[in-house]
């Protein structure tokens, strides 16, 4: 299939409680993109927790006793310890600087996904999302298109930040090879491709991280509309991880 | 950035010794496809290693008693045992059916990266090239493009695989934010974004795993042209990997 990933400009400065979906049909227009049957819009977290009103001003924390603890030895902010412990299940791995948690969502990131870049107001940071893909679902019915949240994540065993999803609407999360053959009648090795992530991935190329464009617009994935998707199925039960 | 992926269709079967490059400017002349000044062919690593004979007949392999006595417990073929084994540098994982391998590349992969699909030979595996950088160095030098090798992984805490890059030439392997700024001044949260692994992941989408389709052009990419360039830096060392 052809893809074609093209930036949208022009969106405003987000705020909590602005329609993100009618902001990011001005942007659509304003970039000369026009939403055809079959687009998926990938959107960052940035803006839909802006719009969502998930921004935590750091003065109004009072870090816990084991957040100022854990913040002195991490040379870090007690006070976003403490935020990012709150948005945390559970503290996957501490290494020097490094915060990696499992949130209540079941994403494994940094500082659970809490994030001061790109936030208007000083010493404020963001949260996820409370439900990415209920906020994806949200947006896809606004703009009748598929959606993808992002974030930028880092990996096990790879340098370098990818962009991942973390909400999805009407896109499947896979394209699923089960019981597909090669052209020599191969079963295949490759079984369910994780297409959403990799769409997040070129999306997040598109969009940069210093450009002011917080969305890009993925054309020509082959897609089935599917109501009941969601990011759930891309994450991978602890149970069954061989590296936790 | 714009990024246009198109598929390389009309690619022939693939046989040791055959000229990769000329197969792959006749492929993209037929696909109606003209390479422009910093498009980027990203190329399955299963037609490099057919044209570099990388090929193993399994009926010529010997298992050794351990691969044997591992092939059991795993529910594998000994011979394919043997062949992973002779491919890693190290063993990361074992558990059930999966053994995630560390290849002498220093990629950490299923099976150290060795695979039985899209061969044509019966009870024939490919292994991954000798040296990917260098194939793809030898293929960016023959048409004149910047170039990804890629292979389908996957991943820590997530379900699905997705295409990585594992040989690249000309292509810087991140986009590098470091010291750069947001809107609002801030130090960015996100220094080294992946761009050769997203450009892979998009390209596997674009190329499918049953189509016959084992290249893609990407087109709109913007990069500095690199002759130092190589997935050596995409390698997180074992010492600095929180979950080794």
């Amino acid at each position: 299939m052809n893809l074609h990933i093209a930036p949208v400009q022009h969106v405003p400065e987000i705020h909590p409680g602005m329609n993100l979906g009618e902001c990011l049909r001005g942007a659509l227009s304003r970039s000369g993109l026009e939403l055809e049957r079959h687009d998926i819009l990938a959107v960052t977290q940035k803006i839909v927790s802006k719009a969502e009103g998930r921004i935590v001003d750091l003065r109004d924390v009072t870090p816990s006793a084991y957040s100022a603890s854990l913040a002195r030895r991490m040379s870090k902010d007690p006070r976003l310890v403490e935020v990012v412990l709150r948005e945390s299940r559970r503290i996957v791995r501490m290494r020097g600087e490094v915060l990696i948690c499992e949130t209540h969502h079941g994403f494994i990131c940094a500082n659970a996904g809490v994030d001061e870049s790109n936030v208007e107001a000083a010493e404020s940071v963001t949260l996820l999302p409370e439900n990415p893909d209920r906020s994806a679902r949200s947006l896809a019915h606004a703009l009748a298109c598929g959606v993808i949240i992002t974030d930028t994540f880092g990996r096990v065993w790879r340098e370098g930040l990818v962009d991942t999803a973390i909400g999805i609407a009407r896109i499947p999360p896979f394209i699923d090879f089960r019981g597909k053959t090669d052209p020599y009648g191969h079963r295949l090795r490759v079984t369910l491709l994780a297409a959403a992530d990799a769409l997040a991935a070129a999306a997040g190329l598109a969009m940069g991280k210093t450009s002011g464009t917080p969305a890009a617009l993925i054309r020509g994935f082959e897609w089935e509309e599917n109501e009941e998707t969601g990011t759930a199925a891309l994450l991978r039960p602890a149970e069954k991880d061989l590296f936790l």
